[in-house]
């Protein structure tokens, strides 16, 4: 996509109706339980119904779009893996071997992949939606990770995804990833659009060791140094410091958001993809629903950025989309309560002090 | 039951067995993803592993018991609904209209709805638990809530439902409650049980203000002064200060564990009864998962003394079992990991720092 499609987009994205949480507060209240007694249940209903736009809101298909890309950085010996693993986990997802397929179908959801970037050739492999923009980044410690152009197609590609999900009648999606080296470029970007030092935005990722997360540290504060990303300009900090995959998950947001169709985001990686998003347009914030906090050290500080408290603290660190997965439950959940609980006059159950 | 029969249940509670959980961890480190990367679902499954006894555990039939009751501590003016909200949402319940139906149906999980202490003559009415022991409980502001034959049999009903439950191959148990006024005798046992004051236990239950409130630290004080409850007698403090589905939630600890069931805990007064059943029998605390934390004030410090972390974090407040059935999807998400991911050799993945 063009800037100047990407600056339409943004524009488009509707804002939230404040008759349509009054009314959906409403119903919440008429229901058989003493009122709010369902706490964050009835948020998620109530944001639900602003974002589609009724009440209750609709209960339907699920999906995640877990996408793949290759990192430059990791001849920085960021990672605890190897980048023969991002292809390798690529086949294991297609396979549904992997934590993403069983918690997609424990959550009775789809799974999408998408190779935006892996530096592997994957043609004529079935299965896998191919949208590679470049087979891997740049080294972002030693120069830009993308071209300006790169970082608007792999926008683009995430666009398009999220209108396939639409078009396929797609109620709730879900972002997630695969990308051996990718904490270090969601580190970058916390560094930059929050102002933070690279001892705090790194963490263990995948699980390096000490002397790896200290060479963490210094790869970002070198591609700070190197590139100066321009924290009011997020295709800038996207493109200097990013990912593919994370420029396709900030395109999904944007394009989800402008369909008001909600966003549930993973983790350390996701939340600096929608971190992104709400930069280039900042309605984007309404549709998204933040899954878990991870272990990853520095996600509490993306999570306060972003507004928002998290759905789930379960320790995880492994990405993919299984945060958002083992989230949708609570928010179909929130729906549910919505359209099936009987009122207090239907029910013929008296009220408060009643 | 007698007292004989209830310390023969607990001594014949079975242990964990450690080489159960050291199978579950070699399998759980031989998955496709980093070690430990799933975090609190790891260790969930694994203590599946050890409650079962077998690797992977199995994913099966799911129940939440909600047993209802009355409470002549409503005399003192410590609930913000009248008493006949019990009966009333009991028959909500059997029609499928409240937040626990709504709950149940969305883990793929049953509700027995259980009368185990309701002032109301429920003789004829279909899909009940007739198991009432009496219709309430006496004021334990004044005196004994219950007496020690009645605390007895109500913890019978909770066993003889455990039975129910091993019998028809159930293989997750939730606990719940519906019971105007039992966060006062919830508070109560807390009170006994951790040495806290009380005005440090009570909190605002289905929503009472300021005034109900100072009148729930006043009831429990005198509950307290004129009972004595001994800590070190669990089944004293039920009786004195507790409450019918109290007893019957602690006897469903009880007997579940005795037959390797896990038992899924709800919030603040089927915590309570909890701790009454690990008072009972300490071992039942190896078969508990504490689903959430609520917004009743004095719950952290409930779950303290059980020396657990709670699962959600959701502000609920409800009861009815809501907790319980929110968190059955966590637990089968974590056997699931444990039955259906790929292992590093079947996937063709190179492990960590290869």
């Amino acid at each position: 996509m063009t800037e100047t499609e990407l600056q339409s987009l943004a524009g488009a994205i509707p804002g939230i109706d404040p008759e349509i949480l009054t009314a959906a507060q409403a119903r919440l209240d008429d229901l058989t339980k003493p009122p709010g007694s369902l706490g964050r249940l009835e948020e998620l209903g109530k944001r639900l119904c602003g974002i589609q736009g009724r009440v209750p809101p609709v209960v339907g298909r699920k999906r995640v779009y877990t996408l793949a890309a290759d990192h430059g950085v990791t001849a920085e010996g960021v990672s605890a893996f190897p980048s023969e693993v991002t292809p390798q986990m690529v086949l294991n997802f297609l396979r549904g071997g992997a934590a993403i397929n069983v918690l997609t179908r424990h959550a009775g959801a789809e799974i999408v992949v998408v190779d935006v970037g892996v530096n592997h050739d994957f043609d004529g492999v079935p299965g896998l939606v191919h949208a590679k923009v470049a087979s891997g980044t740049a080294n972002l410690a030693v120069g830009p990770a993308m071209t300006r152009p790169q970082a608007l197609q792999a926008l683009g590609v995430g666009v398009d995804l999220a209108n396939s999900a639409v078009a396929d009648g797609v109620r709730l999606l879900g972002i997630g990833e695969m990308g051996i080296g990718n904490s270090t470029p969601a580190a970058a970007i916390l560094a930059c659009l929050g102002g933070l030092s690279p001892d705090a935005v790194v963490g263990r990722g995948t699980g390096v060791d000490d002397a790896g997360l200290q060479r963490k540290a210094d790869a970002v504060r070198r591609g700070l140094e190197v590139n100066r990303p321009v924290p009011g300009d997020g295709l800038d900090v996207l493109a200097k410091v990013g990912g593919l995959e994370i420029a396709g998950m900030a395109g999904l947001c944007l394009g989800a958001a402008r369909h008001r169709l909600p966003v549930v985001v993973d983790g350390f990686i996701a939340t600096a993809a929608a971190l992104i998003a709400t930069r280039l347009a900042p309605a984007v914030a309404g549709y998204l629903f933040l899954s878990h906090v991870s272990q990853e050290q520095a996600h509490g500080r993306m999570l306060e950025l972003l507004g928002q408290r998290p759905l789930l603290d379960l320790d995880l660190r492994l990405g993919e989309g299984t945060g958002s997965a083992l989230a949708f439950s609570l928010l179909d959940a929130a729906a549910k309560i919505m359209a099936e609980m009987a009122t207090f006059s239907e029910a013929g159950v008296s009220g408060k002090d009643g």
